[in-house]
């Protein structure tokens, strides 16, 4: 059972939730995925330090508004008072994981979070409802919240996530907290995070820019329910998957996800390197927020990487439609093709590099004017 | 001595000269560089085959207005049928070195060109004016002329450029070709030509991607002048740099030019790939946009290479100012910052990672509103 308190903390200027507490009622075993950036938040070092010891936790707390990124020992020190301060509310020695998303390098009032924790009234987490309302507190440039409910018999699984901007994979601009009351060993947890993340959030990119602050929390009740692993590992999958693409369609200004599919690979790793150069090129990015099926930037992109392809072999899709094959456009219907863009959110790219068996695919959003205007004049 | 031809054959459907000969009058020695993307125009197949047998041309042929990439087995006949009709007309068996640029995958309609060399009427290359009539036929996205005349005693540089999207190294998307009355042997020529391409346009990005069609070629007069060969490498570099920065401010839609140095780091390889990161970052082009100082997204950025960089030893300088130092912010002034941003059209941008000596210096350009209108438009 996990309880969970979401407050206005007036961390930025705004008129929303920004902090979110969740307290364990029932032990947990946990693991963790983190940024790969050198530059890690001080929420990133404060939980690495404590998964890597593996320090029995009761609480999670997260915030929006602020990263709480390279503000020097002030910063790291905000979150030692936090936790000091809900340890003494919470009479125990146990630890918290901290979480934290905004602008970069800006000073993070811990007072107005050390206000806003004075008077917490918990409530269970147990509905929808209840994670969309975790979830819109750890929004900042999103739109929506997003969150998963899963229910199968007895097993529960509850996800929120937050993602808009300064996406890209290892581990885009995210957070998210997954807790179940299936019971895992924290080696059992370690594997189901990992896989899980490999093929959810590390195949997303909205701009390519991997954050300081990106982290994924996986919380087991230690006394929970005993469920078959494998078929935990699939519903965790589909979890993180359906919040993945959640990211990318919420993607800052984005009109279009593109559904990359690369395809007779000579290997799984050519095949992802190409998928994601793809979707992070913006001269495709651009093609497609104009509904402009330009497969020339798309192979163009795809040859880019280096890896040894050979476009005469390579056949490029764009929806049902065939664009490109023996080195040449085909007899292709522009004027269909154009409406398959335009009608559809989700435009899916197939390319075939007909060499090999191994396939990758990859999610990306498109970039219109608006991120522009939303990066242009993100602090002001 | 070179003649040269200009002609409007209407590739696209636009009134300006799209097509440019240069008839080289003297036996040349030249050398080459191409794109190293996996998928190439037929001109880069076409010439590299000519560069790489070393046999004798006498003419070089550009156009603006179609990439012929990826045009199947008659986009590589389109060269060989104009290359055969002007060796008849100039009665040669020497070879001809094309380059284009344009559209990917569009059909290259040669009788066009065919026609409009026609009646060829020869200018010899001489002033400044003729190497911005020169520079104006390979123009496609660009909004100026690139062109640089260097005249030093009896020494003659003469070099035009395009390029202004899909920018990125190495080799961005541009066309460069050089002409000097200065005589090497190829083997000093390739060396002189590499060397120069890697201090200028391959440290220059507009959008990161990588394009299908770029080419320098640098010609020297066989029995031209004998010039220290230390003294042509300086001026040759200054003479690609100079044109890679003019490159780099006419990036598509671009209303900055940041340089970008990185200093004080174990490698000259590392300073490099950090440079090249910050540049290619939308969420540093965008700051730089917004001329908003968001010194921690260029930190982030440095740091998402993972090259093992300590943020707490870093120094970041937006011109004169210091913004972050002791992992954390300075007490700047952020009004004197935004000035400088808004009054200068390049900024400076020095991350100092203080771990070693090395030290890279990278050109990139902002992303604005008009690049993805240029970009999701361009085709229509």
């Amino acid at each position: 059972m996990v309880k969970y308190f979401v407050e206005k903390a007036k961390i930025k200027n705004w008129d929303k939730e920004d902090i979110l507490l969740w307290v364990f009622e029932k032990e947990v075993n946990y693991s963790c995925t983190f940024t790969l950036n050198d530059v890690k938040a001080h929420s990133i070092i404060f939980s690495q330090e404590i998964y890597k010891n593996r320090e029995p936790i009761f609480a999670l707390f997260a915030n929006s508004g602020n990263a709480n990124c390279l503000n020097g020992k002030a910063g790291y020190k905000a979150l030692e008072d936090i936790e000091k301060f809900l340890q003494e509310k919470f009479k125990t020695k146990k630890r918290i994981l901290f979480a934290q998303t905004g602008v970069i390098g800006e000073f993070f009032e811990k007072n107005k979070v050390l206000s806003a924790l004075k008077d917490i009234k918990l409530k269970p987490l147990e509905s929808k409802e209840d994670l969309k309302v975790c979830a819109r507190a750890i929004m900042t440039t999103d739109s929506f919240e997003k969150y998963e409910y899963v229910e199968d018999g007895d097993l529960k699984i509850m996800a929120i996530a937050k993602g808009a901007g300064m996406i890209a994979p290892n581990m885009a601009t995210m957070l998210c907290f997954v807790y179940t009351n299936a019971s895992f060993s924290k080696e059992e947890l370690d594997i189901l995070l990992r896989y899980s993340v490999e093929k959810s959030f590390n195949r997303i990119s909205v701009d390519g820019d991997m954050s300081t602050n990106d982290c994924v929390f996986l919380f087991s009740e230690k006394d929970g329910i005993k469920v078959d692993i494998f078929k935990f590992r699939n519903l965790l999958e589909k979890v993180l998957k359906n919040l993945a693409l959640k990211i990318v369609e919420d993607g800052e200004g984005a009109t279009k996800v593109m559904h990359i599919i690369v395809k007779g690979a000579k290997s799984k790793s050519k095949a992802l390197k190409i998928a994601q150069r793809i979707g992070n090129s913006l001269l495709v990015k651009t093609a497609i927020f104009g509904c402009d099926p330009n497969w020339g930037r798309i192979v163009a992109a795809a040859g880019s990487v280096q890896t040894g392809i050979d476009a005469n072999k390579c056949l490029l899709f764009i929806g049902p439609y065939l664009l490109f094959s023996n080195g040449e456009k085909t007899n292709y219907d522009e004027a269909k093709v154009i409406d398959y863009m335009k009608k559809n959110k989700i435009i899916k790219i197939v390319l075939d590099l007909n060499e090999g068996n191994s396939y990758e695919e990859f999610f990306a959003s498109d970039i219109s004017y608006d991120y522009i205007k939303i990066n242009a004049e993100y602090r002001t």
